[in-house]
């Protein structure tokens, strides 16, 4: 896996009768303090979104409905995941540029994330994004 | 609305080209620390569940895909909330009986809580709640 990724096996509690149960605990299922949940749907198939890097922020990505493919790389690694299964989720740590799409029709992406939205966390411009990034992993790469 | 309970209008950024983005923050669209995150999928359109009350906890239930009706009552009142859209959230505050039924084939029920999962915060026995919830919602009744 990419560095600062890593897969996350999740165990939805199964049962035909009553109905499946997909729990999602904080410093559980989610190594971190969940402050912030969004969803992502009705993404057209042809979107490719994200497109940006968080200096701090940890987020865990689940497809609950349908299936998308998430690009996440850095200036020394790029892996392609694709999500669609609840039974696995994609821990996405800092510095880590990361883009989505193949979206399927009916996909519903949820995030949760470790901290409030924060504006001046994000790194959008790819460029600003390799220069620190390139130290960021420098360890990595020696 | 029944005691502890509330609609909560949530505002998803709409955008056809990119997709919708449905942000769920704590101390924000959630009026709690999220400490728990669960999914309900997959529930038969027959089966009621839920059947419970909690001491403590406090929920935000949203229906991300498809219709649920959720029941909350106490001793006092009772009310019947069908959720099937992404802009409104339920609270359910602590001491609300729920039950939750008519799921549609495709639905995903989305819960956000406060507490990490604590089997002793749970209330199963519709009389034991009777007898507390009577106590607890006493001020209402006066």
């Amino acid at each position: 896996m990419v560095s600062n990724t890593r897969l996350i096996k999740l165990s939805p509690f199964m049962d035909k009768k009553y109905g499946d149960l997909l729990p999602l605990e904080e410093m559980k299922e989610i190594p971190f303090p969940i402050r912030r949940v969004y969803c992502i749907y009705d993404v057209p198939s042809s979107m490719r979104r994200g497109y940006h890097s968080h200096i701090d922020l940890e987020q865990v990505l689940v497809c609950i409905q349908g299936q998308v493919t998430i690009m996440v790389k850095t200036p020394f690694e790029e892996e392609n995941v694709v999500l669609g299964s609840r039974y696995t989720g994609l821990y996405v740590g800092p510095m880590v540029w990361r883009e989505m799409y193949d979206f399927s029709k009916d996909s519903v992406l949820l995030v949760l994330a470790s901290k409030p939205y924060d504006v001046d966390d994000y790194i959008r411009d790819y460029n600003a994004y390799k220069r620190l990034a390139y130290d960021y992993f420098s360890d990595y790469a020696k």
